[in-house]
């Protein structure tokens, strides 16, 4: 049989697999009772042997290195394919068997160290573990990364093309112009009364406003659904079956209203996608970064406008009348737009949230070519924080431990977030040129947001690479400028 | 490796795959949107293609043959499983593959040919596939019947150990003690105002009186959930993993009462298997007619009991005042009981089902012995009817092709329904020995109920076949005089 099709049939059993595993994992994250995890356990077990099997085994490495040495003379997407299986397949194989068991076996024991060093403050039962996970990280990247610096292979492992010189020179603009607005709106007045935003909200009343929020976002019900989880989340096999889940907390309404619209962002992304990428190598959102421009775009560029409140506040006001009765659609603008100091990037504002992850990238840089140690930093955390955000940490807590992503190896994650950010901003100037994106939001019709993003981005699935997306279509590479441009405008008039 | 650890791990990897597919299926009927079933169906098909593989290849024909060879040495457990793995791989093996896929792509079709034969009230369009699916059983049974009457073999299927010489005393003794004492009945006056019953229930309400029930009947909520779907079932894939299903109807609110009650039964009997039997061919419920006991034993002989109503018509009342409020735990008790001549199965009271089953057994060994066709059906079936409950349908939607069984392939089930009710009334007879039932009922105290079954008959899974389980429990082989009795003895004292 011909290598392509031995390649996709081979490809499309390990879809089959993973699918079950995913199904399975929804049902854990979302509804399964807690007893069934032992038995459970045993059989994932199974099942992600049979996978592994599959995945690396002898048959595997002949099509995709076989392919992989005529790719010159592959079509263009059969190329693209080839060359991101060969990328897996490399860490795969590549990496000795041993020392990724023992590296999983330190993971899963890492997970429980970190939780315990974060519950009493305790960096230094942490940090051993921190040190092994990263020299291992290193070695693994030396086997597959083809001589390459360590730190870039990760950052292009998570964000396809992205370096060290392209973060430098995004992070250096943020240093340079973010730093300095953020101390002067940190500084401005603010006597607005925000008391209504943690009052008591009832849960049904904010189902019913998440059932709204569906609707108006034009998510697509037929292709998938909303369900609660612990954390906020969005899962997908494919567009046609795209699940998001939310929370809801009594005093805290506004954390279901933007977890419902972030995470719609990412669905409506994997919704959109071409069908005909269905389980190859070219299907669901291109990266990470890309990812993340699509639910902030939702959440903060679209989300947080005053057209938007202006727009929908009746109906939410119609459902919470008690709570809302002195508040108006430019109060509720406002307090969803809040700027303050805080600690812990999850509970971050728009405004000062990428300082939280310049500070995580700058560390991990300095990790990963060795001019800082895991002695050094909690007081290296620390101090960043002072002098971006004006505040310092008090525990270790509320520092260098607050994050799960290095105790679970994902070492080179964290700058995709602030990417994910000013990806949306581009996006939206280039929106913008073909239509008055605040405009559409005023008129209630996100279908026609929607359909430039199916146009430009979504339908291309993995097929266009973040870099090339950015060019075709904004015309331009990745520009920072359109980020802080946006920021500095909106905080302003808000602020100053 | 030694043969019977070889079986047990192959015999585990195949539980792993089924494992998978049931937790797709819970997803499928219970909350996957519309649009995903095509691509799922694609991945069910690769998966349940590795399954087969599995499930009928060499190394499980070597280890199952291999052991069956030597069963007498085998300890008695191994001995069961081995017997009922030989039973199962027969099956697979001994019908010719291009047989089984004829067969299996003649099913898919019946089932929308019978479809539109029912909505369009035309058997004759039926007629001809459902006389090719009796044909491929026959065939298939002597594949594997091993010489047996055909009948019987599939009755084994269903029901283990038991033939038409078993159900021809049961149904005889049915003809002979209930017929009349149901014409008895039906002629009653009975002047009680039942349109309550029909009232506007709201739907939460009904989700708060599902959850009461849930909780009066100890179901161990770490060990499994309730959801809906549009027809109630159990599912399970272990006693630590127990879902059941039940679905809301706003002018119908005993259907959800019931339907929760009757799949409480199911899920207790699943919920109380000894662990130890997991993942072998000795979990999960010994058969369908056990099964059914269990779940009959619940929703009739508990649930419709007067002592029932009296300790839970409260809490009923105080969830719907308005619809209930001049109705009392008499009355209510009352209506639950209404005995009615009626043409469904799936609508008719407890004490007319067994009838209905009575009259499709009668037909289905009629067809199996050549004693009739399928010419000859409708007119067979109306015949029954009118001997038996004194109607006669006037459409064959209401009649012949009224069940979807046959279309299913599904020949010598339909007697496991009334089976179970009788063993239920049985075991219920045995309990009563033990303690007084309707007595810890009133004391809602169904934990000491639960704890007679699990010691009893749920512990032992499979590990006990019917007619064993019956006899070590009850003292005695299989009686139908127990039902009889609860039959004679309840009706009488509500309507003569």
């Amino acid at each position: 049989m011909d290598l392509k099709v031995r390649f996709h049939e081979l490809l499309k059993k390990e879809k089959a697999y993973e699918y079950a595993m995913q199904i399975i994992g929804w049902d854990s994250q979302t509804e399964a009772p807690r007893d069934c995890f032992p038995h459970r356990a045993e059989m994932m077990g199974i099942l992600s042997g049979e996978l592994f099997r599959i995945a690396s085994g002898k048959e595997m490495q002949e099509t995709v290195y076989g392919l992989y040495d005529k790719k010159d003379a592959l079509d263009d997407i059969t190329s693209r394919e080839i060359r991101k299986a060969k990328k897996q397949l490399d860490k795969i194989v590549k990496i000795p068997e041993n020392e990724y068991v023992e590296y999983m076996s330190l993971l899963q024991m890492a997970q429980r160290i970190w939780e315990d060093a974060k519950a009493n403050n305790d960096y230094e039962s942490f940090k051993g573990t921190l040190g092994k996970i990263i020299e291992y990280t290193k070695k693994f990247v030396s086997y597959y990364g083809e001589g390459k610096h360590p730190y870039d292979v990760l950052l292009d492992d998570y964000e396809d093309g992205m370096t060290m010189k392209d973060y430098d020179e995004f992070f250096n603009v943020l240093k340079q112009e973010l730093v300095p607005f953020v101390r002067q709106i940190l500084a401005a007045k603010d006597n607005h009364d925000y008391r209504f935003m943690e009052e008591k909200y009832d849960i049904d009343a904010q189902k019913k406003f998440s059932d709204y929020l569906m609707d108006v976002m034009c998510f697509n019900r037929n292709r998938g659904l909303l369900k609660q989880s612990v954390h906020p989340f969005t899962w997908g096999t494919s567009p046609e079956d795209v699940r998001l889940t939310t929370r809801y907390i009594e005093n805290m309404v506004f954390s279901n209203v933007f977890s419902v619209i972030h995470e719609l962002g990412h669905a409506t992304y994997e919704q959109q996608i071409d069908s005909k990428w269905n389980d190859t190598y070219l299907t669901g959102g291109t990266s990470m970064g890309i990812h993340e421009s699509q639910s902030r775009f939702y959440e903060n560029i679209i989300g947080r406008s005053q057209e938007f409140w202006n727009t929908h506040y009746p109906k939410m006001k119609s459902l919470f009348p008690e709570q809302l009765k002195n508040v108006d659609a430019e109060l509720a603008h406002r307090a969803v737009n809040r700027v303050e100091a805080s600690l812990i990037r999850v509970e971050a504002d728009e405004l000062t949230y990428p300082l939280h992850i310049m500070l995580r990238y700058e560390i991990e840089r300095m990790i990963m070519t060795g001019q800082t140690n895991v002695d050094e930093l909690p007081a290296l955390w620390n101090d960043k924080m002072e002098e971006y955000l004006g505040i310092r940490p008090e525990t270790d807590s509320e520092g260098v431990l607050q994050d799960v992503h290095w105790s679970s190896g994902m070492i080179g994650y964290f700058p995709t977030y602030a990417l994910g950010s000013a990806y949306a901003a581009q996006f939206y100037n280039a929106m913008n040129k073909d239509f008055n994106v605040l405009e559409a939001v005023k008129n209630n019709d996100m279908g026609k947001i929607n359909a430039w993003l199916k146009e430009k981005i979504h339908q291309y699935g993995s097929s266009k690479d973040p870099k090339e997306l950015l060019l075709s279509v904004t015309g331009e590479p990745f520009n920072p400028k359109y980020y802080i441009n946006y920021l500095k405008d909106k905080y302003s008039k808000l602020y100053l």
